[in-house]
């Protein structure tokens, strides 16, 4: 007969199955912009300045704001991510899609080709962007020891349990992997509802990736 | 050897599987009054107009408008279904909750106890509810010959694949049976954005009820 110490137990066991699980981020309307929208909205050479930091290592959030406009509504003070992108990108739900009056495609990030045009604004400029504007395939950031672990690959598209109060298994969800990401999943607040997500809630990959 | 006529055949094969699946409706934001209601926003004994019937049998959307009215926001011209109902009961989404300031429980339709408050008003008038805010537990309306048809019974919890532009499985809808329900999916606008619904959306049971 072996010996246990029963808190060590619950230790081992409890690390063995939070292994399992992902810790899922709800993300709100926000827009990275490049340099010719920066320059346009504060400013030749303006640098964006930092309020905090993300999950995601070297992504933050912005202590400027920006209005975001399309043909049927606008929203003020909309979040901008830094750093500086190459290209300008606009990501809402589909419940500010309708509120804007313009159709987002869901899209993975950075993926604009076919995506509709906006207007961003300050009060120092505006710019009118020709595309850019997307709903964010919800997705996983995998850093690659995770991505082993999990044996899944960067493209996969996984089954994905929610344990929010309102449960439920997302059924597409895209796999992305790169030793720039810390292990989270993304959402945006139309899913985070559907779910009832709350601030701690996890996520369970239930099907491997195809 | 059997002879078949393949349009017959894929006729069969088209109802066989089709018998399968429920059609998904999404609820926008709306309100049933009761008598004390209606007296107030649009006069003692005044009785509302249907401007179109729904899916459900009896129930109608009026030509009634109505403003809701919370803490840090409010909606104008929403929508009031009929006919009358005992209790007056505002439904919206985790969305409009935020941008009202009302904290809605996720609740069945008619469980209204320990709801928020909320003000409702028309031109004519205003009502200070005491209660009967929700935000509406997903569910599935079915009549007694489809229960039986899905094997499942009243109250019962099921797991529901739902088939729009973003796949996801619903892991706690709720099974409503009566012989005054015709079978239909109803899921409010967070639900729908989240799984990319669109008129013919469907759904399918894939876990039985507990």
């Amino acid at each position: 007969m072996i010996e246990v110490n029963i808190n060590q137990l619950v230790g081992i066991l409890t690390e063995q199955i939070l292994k399992e699980f992902i810790e899922v981020e709800a993300s709100g309307r926000h827009v990275h912009l490049n340099r010719a929208a920066i320059d346009q909205l504060f400013g030749k050479g303006y640098k964006l300045t930092k309020d905090r930091d993300l999950s995601q290592p070297g992504q933050f959030v912005c202590k400027e704001r920006v209005a975001v406009i399309g043909p049927k509504g606008r929203f003020e003070n909309v979040v901008i991510l830094g750093p500086e992108r190459s290209e300008t990108q606009v990501e809402i739900s589909l419940t500010d899609s309708i509120a804007l009056g313009v159709k987002a495609p869901i899209k993975e990030s950075g993926n604009l080709s076919g995506t509709p045009p906006i207007k961003l604004a300050t009060h120092l400029g505006e710019i009118d962007l020709e595309y850019g504007v997307i709903a964010a395939k919800r997705h996983i950031h995998m850093n690659p020891d995770d991505a082993v672990r999990f044996d899944v690959k960067d493209k996969n598209i996984v089954r994905v349990q929610l344990y929010g109060n309102r449960p439920l298994i997302f059924d597409d969800v895209l796999i992305r992997v790169s030793d720039k990401y810390r292990t989270y999943m993304h959402i945006d607040y139309d899913e985070a509802n559907a779910c009832g997500f709350e601030k701690g809630t996890l996520a369970r990959i239930i099907k491997k990736g195809t």
